[in-house]
């Protein structure tokens, strides 16, 4: 970069310019495969609400790319350098500005850790709601601008349903605040919706407020295991036909139970060829536990007998089960999404398809949404043809989730991994719908230039 | 209108348009006060998708204003005709189009009334959760134009949690399909998000998937009688501090109490001068109620023992309350929002104001949510002296609402009547995104201009 427009970037946000090739390379990704590797020109660790106005009006004065970014935990490269571009961090803005208890609502700013709010309000018998299995690590900020999910988003409702009301930054520096601090609000569009899961395209969020949930009065949690993968997809349909909504329901096939196996020492693999945990939660979590357990053993698995210390740490392994290895491009985590009958079906096609591609397939899936994470991969010493084989596998079991009328993304975002393959589930009419939008709201395209959509 | 316009208007939906003075009238107006009277010049009651396109070819080859109406159950005026305007009926739309019990969702056209679809699911041990108290007359295209709430909405969420896809005819006529089939979804921005509550002024719903919850196991009802309003809204607090979610909680002050009694013979005044009606549903709702019970009798509330058919009748008489009287320019129900622990100061202060003003008040509120809908009115007999009392009542009451860190419209929709207070709440900042966003997608400005946004 220019010196002159460096050193006009230190003097309007003094004291949180970096440019330290250090610096430069460890905030020049996420967590998610790099495709076109690009180093930022400098990192902005903003502290305040006019750190990020004065850094997006120098943006807007020079047509400077800003990729937003919170802890850099996420998969699709939403968080990735691009040519040119300053990456925002904001990662220092982690204040609690406010809990309320009687209001049921926190203000945050955007850097807080999801784990470190749980703790906070849990005191006062509260909690928030969405836990992406990366919630000791990543960011209200980033959760909303990507409206995660996670684990008891079955019963709960993603990020989206728990955000009230957010400021934000526009790409001139303008700051607004949109959405309603009480439960419901309807005046105008609602922006709050469309902001979250905007993966900093259309403004850099710089406070949230949102809603919380109480605590729940008592917990149990089963572990089901099932013969095979397909089975356990049944035993989620199951858990549905018996009309009880579980608060957590993840399933895992055997590949993962071994992976947890050789990392943890266990012997998950040997009990069953896939486990379906399930948590319920609040007055009726005993009552609603026992009709499961009956659905599931009829089904032919083998459950604990009652709430067990070992299936509570089941669920606590799984919260982690996604950092065993990180993705490369020789190893791809997906985010599919399908309506829930066709988990069954789904889950059938993934396994033929692995096996037609002779590709290494493992899958986890928050099942009670409909979501699963299959991750290919390929040994790297396969070099070229191993990753053809690995993007032949990719590409089918995106299609094939499209024609059972599902997403290519249910949680993780389109970032910039992703797409290839927005435009196979959006028309055209709707992806220029959504330029028009990101036009309106950044006219100049400085915002996450190239991310989330098309 | 020119008589060429209207043959063609025929010749493009055959048998599909009305120009009787009769029709003309019923279609001119929803439940909302009418600030400025106009009869649309035809309505249109289309039965297919296609009718609704070919439709708004006609209305921009022509730059005719277009209203969609579902039920007309509407009261923020968001149906009334305008100047010039087609009246665009959806309620002959009304199939429900598939019910899928695996997936938990139903598909259907706009015109099905809530009520209907929650027939229909309930076979299926399902329900529709949004269910605005106009459930029996209002439509599910209403509804998410809408963004209705209801009863149930304080455990289950508002209409928007639970549309998961929408088929929407753009103002040129073009068909797109936004959001997705499964639970979850993150691809692009968050269209259906977007239309959901744009009251007909970004497009025209005509096709919606919902997603269905499960009907409770059980449900417990609870009436407590309070001494007074403030007291019942500290009762709403209590049973937060408890940290139990009811699926129904709603506060009904005294006058509230004397209209019923006097339209159905009850003695409910007699025993408190506002009442608490609590619903708790699922496997915990006996537990649940239980806890609700003890913390509303420690406050002094008289609460019936137990589950009792009354306090279900009560229910039943709250989800018809707001019939009892029609609001027009003497008598207008509001709809503020404020954060719930706001309440207790809110209904003080919405008290003091009715006796500064020398207006008539009484309030229903859906608590759970911090949602009021407080009816201020003065006698017809007053004329504009009264009128001018009613209307310095009103603004002070969404001002009052505003400095509580409230909302204008908590589900009711600014339509019409609510414009003057829309810039109380939103900066020109917003107004002017939201002005840009109808733009974009209704550039000649045809759909149900002058509501909605500012
Ligand atoms: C082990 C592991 C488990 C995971 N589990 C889940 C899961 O269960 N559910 C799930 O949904 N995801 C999961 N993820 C993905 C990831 O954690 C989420 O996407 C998370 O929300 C990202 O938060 P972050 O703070 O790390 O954001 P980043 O990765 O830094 O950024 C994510 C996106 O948001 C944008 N952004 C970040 N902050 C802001 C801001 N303040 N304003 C505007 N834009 C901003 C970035 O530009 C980028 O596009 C997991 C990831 C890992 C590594
Ligand atoms: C007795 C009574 C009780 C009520 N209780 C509640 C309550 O508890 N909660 C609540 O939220 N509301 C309530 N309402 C208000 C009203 O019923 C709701 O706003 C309802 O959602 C309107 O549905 P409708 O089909 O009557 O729509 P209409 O009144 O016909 O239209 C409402 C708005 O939506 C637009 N619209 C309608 N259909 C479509 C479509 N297919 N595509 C695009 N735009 C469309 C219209 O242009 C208008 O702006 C109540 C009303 C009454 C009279």
């Amino acid at each position: 970069m220019d010196g002159m427009l460096l050193a006009e970037l230190q003097s309007v946000v003094p004291g949180r310019v970096s440019t330290a090739t250090e610096t430069l390379d460890r905030y020049s990704r996420d967590q998610g495969p790099l495709l076109s590797p690009a180093l930022p020109v400098a990192v902005v660790r903003a502290r305040t609400v006019e750190d990020v106005q004065e850094l997006l009006r120098w943006a807007t004065r020079h047509g400077v790319p800003i990729v937003s970014r919170g802890a850099g935990s996420g998969v699709s490269g939403g968080a990735h350098a691009t040519d040119g571009c300053v990456v925002l961090s904001l990662e220092d803005m982690n204040r609690i500005v406010a809990i309320t208890p009687d209001d049921e609502t926190a203000v945050v700013e955007p850097g807080v850790i999801n784990g470190e709010l749980n703790d906070a309000v849990a005191e006062h018998g509260l909690m928030y709601a969405p836990d992406p299995a990366s919630y000791r690590w990543s960011t209200i900020g980033g959760n909303v601008a990507t409206n995660a999910g996670g684990l008891r988003c079955a019963k709960y409702g993603v990020t989206r349903e728990s955000v009230l009301a957010l400021d934000v930054v526009l790409a001139d520096g303008t700051l607004v605040s949109v959405g309603h601090r009480p439960f419901k609000g309807v005046a105008g569009y609602d922006l709050a919706a469309l902001m979250t899961g905007s993966e900093g395209t259309l403004g850099v969020i710089v406070g949230i407020t949102v809603r919380l949930r109480y605590l729940p009065h008592a917990v149990h949690t089963l572990a089901a295991f099932f013969e095979d993968f397909p089975k356990a997809a049944e035993g989620v349909l199951a858990i549905g036909r018996a009309r009880v909504q579980p608060a957590i329901l993840e399933l895992l096939d055997g590949r993962t139970l071994e992976a947890l196996d050789g990392a943890h020492g266990s012997e998950l693999r040997r009990r069953g060829g896939a486990l379906l945990l399930v948590q319920t939660d609040g007055y009726g979590a005993a009552a609603e536990a026992d009709v499961i357990r009956a659905a599931l053993t009829e089904l032919g698995a083998v459950v604990n007998q009652e709430d067990s210390a070992e299936a509570e740490q089941l669920v606590d392994l799984r919260r982690h089960s996604r950092g065993d290895s990180v993705d490369d491009l020789y190893r791809v985590g997906e985010d599919v999404a399908v309506p829930k009958s066709r988990l069954v079906p789904y889950v059938a096609a993934l396994e033929a398809m692995a096996q037609k591609h002779r590709v290494q397939l493992k899958v986890v899936a928050h099942a009670g949404d409909g979501n699963l994470h299959p991750t290919f991969w390929v040994d790297r010493s396969e070099g070229a043809q191993g990753l053809e084989r690995l993007e032949e596998a990719l590409d089918e079991s995106v299609r094939s989730a499209l024609e059972f009328g599902g997403t290519i993304t249910g949680e993780h975002g389109v970032g910039q991994y992703k797409q290839r393959w927005l435009a196979w589930e959006q028309s055209t009419e709707v992806l220029d719908l959504q330029s028009g939008i990101k036009r309106l709201f950044d006219p100049l395209g400085i915002l996450n230039p190239g991310k989330a959509i098309g």
